[in-house]
């Protein structure tokens, strides 16, 4: 934030929060001679944001005029965020505008293949490491500074949301905080990494990298699946990137780096000539389907080349269930592409006729009986929802989860909450909407 | 079409078609003094179809700025088509421009229940009758009237398209057609028709009606399925509509009619009384399934109710088949919605915890089969294509069928002709090159 003096009393002026700031406008006001003394500031941030991150100017003023940049305070922090890819911006990227201005890159997408074997030998050139990829949901954790300026909003009641982990603040003007995959500071998970595991060395020593990893297990508010060796909750990092450039390190000097400070990698199954890759990978997603894993990732040693993902088809039909028991919520375009990986992995397996008859009959099974299901029990007067308990400290970081959860446009409450643990109620209302619709005799 | 006197020598003019002629605006040309005389004429159809339609000046001229209507010559007869819905006015509604002006309505959508229990006692009263829905191509039969005019036109080898069917040009300045959903007239269908039925006396009594009905069979060049009633090409007929208001004749009214032209109807399954009628269909639904057919039409006696319709287990297990060979042609939407069916269908019959697990079972493979068989293919190197064999006179005759389609917009080449027989081929592009692309290592 440019430093403004109060034209009248010459006291350092705040930005006002409480009026409708842009990237190209903000407005001052004098805590000294109160709401007497504003002024709005232009292009500040335009330019320094250009400057930093030498995205073109038009690019930058058609995504402001699109509505694809969103500008908010977030845990004290005054925060833009792109949420839509702009230039070489991913999606997700924001930038914390303390009196260091920060940029956290959006994880970049990862492509899929669908068939091992042409995409490999097309991909990648000599060695692929593959690693698990984890059905959990995308994590960033990064330390940010946190100035004079963020810490005096943060502790002004007005402001939108406020960190409930109080803390952090102590550490001299650094905060770590953890970032879902569309850029919003999730509490929930800014604690409960720390909980899992000691960031603070990690990020002493390396403030300009960012922990790219998977939130996973049972009690995990976004996506809840069982792992044996996670049980409730853990994290598992796969990438480690710069802050403002988004490169990653390589798969050898992340795995140094992560066994140097005590924080747990995904599996890595093995660095594989591209010759064998296909074989040793089909073999693979045969075995872990089988323990109903979602899938891999493969990556280039170096890290040069983008990754590429590739998954097992007991993950395929597991979201195919899933889409099914919300059909009119996830299923069109969510189900399309699974069926479509189905295929295409029958095809490359190259499935016995038993084989084959078993994956296609399961797939239909997981399309039918969650279909089944959620008419009786929408018929049985009993909503579509979908409960996940999370442990917290106390109701108030519960209400903050859901309150996260109705920024990023979900439609979920609090329905219970004792002795630290929250239930957390999702509604599909497309679903139950259309569904009793139906049942009461509406036309298709 | 206006009468407009040449202002240098007081010919007779005609309509130009060779220029760009509009709803609102029309050039003419002097056929004495060629084109040293062209005058504009502008808003005469405008107002015309305005006074004839009751359709609002607004939402005609929305739809012609909006590109939903078109404008052009159809065996000889300047035709106006609306390609969306518009105001009261069906998609498919043409009206044709010659002296008199004739407006054949589209054939109106017909909704689809998903749950008959609860729509039939909403939607209709007393009695539903029920009429088989055959699985073939929707046709509107009219007879309609010829000017002078079109008739020059038509003879004129500069114009578009010309009919094959000249014979018809004879029955003095009255023509009989029969038009596709989307409103064109199909040559094919229209020399068909005219072989399988008799249809001169019904519409030389008649020339204010409409026979609505589905072309059925195994040479049939749009929608090939074996009925053992019919065998090759078959007409049945499911309503008579009045040609400007859509009126439907009721059935009693409807079958007498018929009966009286020897004309065929679709079967009528029975009349039931609206409390007993979901047990009956859905009795009737798992018989008809069982021999591969479609399913039904239900309809009030009076035809005032606008009639609902429903379809067998096998018959969306038949579509979705089809789809997943051209996977990428048709899946997502056809897709989507045919699942849900076979989800509510499953619901409301019942069905026992066997049948269910084979409903299933079914689907899946349904779905997996057929895109596995199409990835083979593509990578043997047999492209993605359906043919057909029509039954044609001559060559011609063939050629003009596949314009008919180029008109659709339907990608189709004739590949053969041999002996009256026709192979028309349609190629599925995107099914064609998505799947080539997967197959040489292109990602998802």
């Amino acid at each position: 934030m440019p430093e403004v003096n109060c034209p009248k009393c010459s006291s350092k002026m705040r930005v006002d929060w409480r009026r409708n700031n842009t990237l190209t406008h903000f407005f001052y006001s004098c805590p000294s001679c109160e709401l007497e003394s504003q002024i709005e500031v232009e292009d500040f941030l335009e330019k320094k944001i250009q400057e930093i991150l030498g995205i073109k100017s038009e690019k930058l003023e058609e995504s402001i005029k699109k509505g694809n940049t969103k500008f908010f305070i977030s845990m004290g922090i005054p925060t833009l965020l792109f949420k839509k890819e702009t230039g070489e911006l991913e999606s997700g990227t924001v930038i914390y505008l303390s009196d260091e201005i920060e940029v956290i890159r959006g994880f970049p997408k990862i492509r899929r293949t669908l068939l091992l074997g042409p995409s490999l030998k097309n991909h990648f050139q000599d060695l692929i490491a593959v690693e698990e990829k984890m059905n959990g949901y995308n994590v960033r954790i990064a330390s940010i500074n946190c100035s004079d300026i963020c810490q005096d909003i943060s502790k002004n009641p007005e402001s939108n949301s406020k960190g409930f982990d109080e803390a952090n603040e102590d550490i001299k003007h650094n905060k770590i905080v953890a970032l879902t995959r569309g850029g919003y500071i999730c509490p929930f998970t800014t604690k409960k990494a720390q909980e899992l595991m000691n960031l603070d060395d990690f990020f002493a020593d390396n403030p300009e990298l960012i922990i790219c990893g998977e939130m996973v297990g049972t009690d995990n508010p976004y996506v809840s699946q069982y792992y044996p060796e996670v049980g409730k909750l853990a994290f598992r990092v796969f990438d480690i990137r710069h802050k403002l450039s988004n490169e990653p390190l390589s798969i050898d000097a992340k795995r140094k780096l992560l066994k140097q400070y005590n924080l747990p990698a995904v599996r890595l199954f093995g660095v594989f000539s591209a010759d064998d890759a296909q074989e040793k990978i089909l073999e693979l997603i045969k075995e872990i389907g089988l323990e109903h894993r979602e899938g891999v990732v493969m990556k280039h040693p170096s890290m040069e080349i983008p990754p590429l993902k590739y998954t097992s088809s007991q993950a395929h039909d597991r979201e195919i269930k899933y889409a099914f028991n919300f059909p009119f919520d996830f299923g069109r375009a969510f189900f399309f592409s699974r069926v479509v990986r189905e295929g295409f992995q029958a095809y490359e397996m190259e499935d016995s006729p038993e084989e084959l008859q078993k994956r296609a009959q399961r797939l239909g099974e997981s399309i039918i009986y969650p279909m089944m299901d959620i008419i009786k029990q929408i018929n049985d007067g009993e909503p579509a929802v979908e409960d996940t308990t999370i442990n917290v400290d106390s109701k108030k970081e519960a209400e903050e989860f859901v309150r996260h959860l109705h920024d990023l446009g979900v439609s979920a409450m609090l329905i219970e909450y004792k002795d630290g643990n929250a239930i957390i109620r999702r509604i599909y209302n497309a679903t139950n909407d259309k569904i009793k619709n139906y049942l009461n005799g509406g036309l298709y």
